[in-house]
């Protein structure tokens, strides 16, 4: 971890505190709570907190930041919602956190143009319950209530994305300060372009490691006019990514279809009191016309049927959908109960469908041998699956375990053509993986396009790949 | 055109003529109409041809070429089908062509996946053909019958945009090699990543001027279980619009829908023998079950109804839709018939759909008044259209009254928030568009990256913007 600019003086951390206290009073915060909680991981990578927080509420004042910081080569953390799983937010050189919890404007929905231009501290469900009303929705969700600049930063993904994509496909521009100070605005609101290089898929995903992002242009969906969702058992969890596979294949337009295997299950009845079959199951969603929906789940039933699943269980009223969604969302905490005290930590493995019933049960062979509690979910429609490792991070014993089973898993991702991020990023946790995934020669291509837009490494630096100006 | 490297020398060129010779012998290849062929253009521009052509076979013999002309500072032109409009293909400073067209193995098929490995050299038309067998297609359509490659290089879309998105959203990974000689490799197979910047977009679009896309993992989908196509007429081209924009509007997830003028319908009625209702047309399609392409067909119809277009008319079987599509395809031709002798060019804005009835009311009053044989064909559901001008390029006075009508309809399409280029890309043709369109700081940003990968500025030099080592 000392791949980047270095760690600024304590004296040019005293300038640039002083002079934004100054400009933001007591919106510039130094305080240890408020540093450690922009440093949260959700891995065992150590916190790393910024030197300061400063909480800005305007375009000018985040690039007034950033040209400070740029004269005194101090880095900075942009920061949405701390949602993010991979150390992210760590500063492992200090530096400033620039949190956006403040920069939350909706600045204008076009209904007539299924869009809308938004500030990026704005989180997916606040953006969500103000869509309602214009019978609109933006499908993108990460279990956690993420900022929309969160989710643009980590190219991040969530249930939907087998029919809606991930964040990649639901950006149409965005408007960005970059480390010399200047705005860019990456594309105009026209749906195609193909106006030059596509700096916004180059943002999406650049883990806020290129500049920091001001402004949003989203694409937006029309809530279905009908909606229906229920919950599959399966005999084996093989049976059901089969299932899941052979419903991708024959081109059903799911909207989600997310596997669970029994011990996850086990956790969720308990933590948020349902009572689904504790065997593997799979929970999915088809959205459409009233005609349309029922087409796509008696089409799922049979495939369902045909590798002995079911009986189907339908979640009919909004209320009984919206407590199992929830439910899937909240997994991450049902897991916390299996073992009280630890906190688990998810992998984010994604291979080619047709590999991923294989990948699935090896690896759940792998957990099994390695004596690990570490339930599974995933995103069976995109061949992308979590497994929940609970792990005593103080015990050297069981890292070394868990660190065997982490190497594992990522190479079996990589020799079943997958990677080993499908949706949390690389941040810090995954940069060793990055040149077996890639190879060296793009990762090295990474770090021109780094080094020509940043080259004095001040943008969160020490994510995604070393890097040395 | 003076924003390069500069031309090489003569002994320069000499050289790597003599060194491609002996190992290419007559894949290297110098005759003047070869050469002339290689730099075509559709627009006014004028041809500059390249030095000489070379028909690599495999990417191992690309990347000798590459790193020949990186020794030597001689630029590379990758060429694929030659069915670009904006200049894409001219040498302004001479150099290389490097014709892929023998690059066409479709490496490996994976029918489970839905994707498929392809060689760049491979066109539109040979894969839909390879695919049928496997109940497969690729449904990105520029008119004609481009390469892969090529549509890789300019971010191409066509008519099933609206429903399959464009190349963009099509493309897995690429392999590319870089100016260095390195062969990159974008991303694995898997359906998602967010494993460091998106280099497989940064490639799409970028129009061979990072480096030569020697491998492409394509998205592929099943074949409709059913389709259905027709033709509407309209009472007027804002009728036409408004229907397809409400058709958007309420989320119908038409697959095809395209706007004719009734100019445009008159000169397809010739070349194409049908018998298409001269008025302004929407050809649509339809693609799903049986039972959702009559429910979206029923929709479509009633809301085309609403705006007084009708009647509907069903092409049922499926050589009629060939027929019809193939049709829409050849309007380019078409065109033609409208003045004899005179080559049409396409223009291409494409704005947010809401503006998009008025931005193509606009466009039509001003072809009125500026006296123009200028028909109109668009992808509306998308908001992008084409004028096809019919101009005497050898008269100044008409040239004169086009670039007027060119410059506005493009300050129109920024006015209205769109882009000066949906789906041609930039070439030589639309540089001096970009800075108006993205600023001069977003351009600047292109430079940065263009110079941090070809800091020499050997791969397709004077195209996108102005770049000077």
């Amino acid at each position: 971890m000392t791949d980047h600019a270095g760690r600024p003086s304590a004296e040019t951390i005293a300038t640039v505190t002083l002079a934004l206290q100054r400009q933001f009073g007591n919106r510039c915060v130094t305080s240890d709570a408020v540093r450690q909680q922009h440093a949260h991981t959700t891995t065992w990578l150590a916190n790393q907190p910024p030197d300061m927080v400063v909480f800005p509420e305007s375009a000018e004042e985040i690039r007034e930041i950033v040209k400070l910081c740029a004269a005194h080569r101090v880095p900075i953390i942009p920061f949405g919602a701390g949602s993010s799983l991979e150390g992210h937010l760590n500063a492992p050189n200090g530096g400033v956190s620039i949190d956006l919890s403040s920069m939350k404007k909706i600045i204008t929905v076009h209904p007539e143009d299924l869009d809308c231009v938004i500030e990026p501290g704005v989180t997916r469900k606040e953006l969500n319950e103000y869509l309602k009303s214009y019978g609109l929705f933006f499908p993108i969700d990460p279990g956690a209530d993420a900022s929309i600049g969160g989710m643009v930063a980590t190219r991040a993904s969530g249930t939907n994305a087998v029919r809606y994509g991930t964040m990649k496909d639901n950006v149409i521009a965005l408007e960005a300060i970059l480390p010399n100070g200047e705005t860019i605005t990456t594309a105009r609101r026209a749906k195609k372009t193909s106006a030059g290089y596509d700096l916004t898929r180059l943002f999406v995903g650049s883990e806020g490691t290129l500049g920091v992002v001001t402004k949003i242009t989203l694409k937006l969906h029309g809530l279905p006019e009908a909606i229906s969702a229920g919950v599959c058992p399966f005999p084996s969890v093989k049976a059901a990514a089969d299932a899941a596979i052979l419903t991708i294949q024959t081109g059903l337009p799911i909207a989600r279809i997310e596997l669970l295997d029994a011990v996850q299950v086990k956790a969720v009845n308990v933590y948020s009191k349902l009572a689904m079959p504790e065997s593997p199951v799979l929970l999915v969603e088809f959205h459409g016309t009233e005609q349309g929906v029922a087409e796509q789940a008696q089409r799922f039933g049979e495939i369902a049927e045909d590798l002995g699943g079911g009986p189907f269980e339908w979640a009919t009223r909004p209320e009984d959908r919206t407590k199992l969604w929830q439910a899937r969302h909240d997994s991450y905490w049902a897991v916390m109960a299996l073992r009280p005290g630890i906190k688990p930590f998810a992998t984010d493995i994604c291979v080619p469908i047709s590999h991923l019933a294989d990948c699935i049960e090896e690896t759940q062979a792998d957990i099994a041998a390695s004596g690990l509690i570490a339930p599974i979910v995933g995103h069976v429609g995109d061949g992308n699956f979590h497994t929940s490792v609970l792990v005593d991070t103080a015990s050297a014993e069981e890292m070394a375990v868990v660190k065997g089973f982490l190497t594992r898993l990522v190479e079996r991702a990589h020799r079943m053509e997958g990677t080993c991020t499908g949706e949390h990023g690389v941040g810090q946790g995954k940069m060793k993986y990055l040149g077996a995934e890639l190879g060296d020669a793009t990762v090295s291509t990474m770090r021109l396009i780094k080094h020509a837009i940043d080259p004095d490494n001040i943008m969160n630096p020490g994510k995604i790949f070393t890097f040395t100006p």
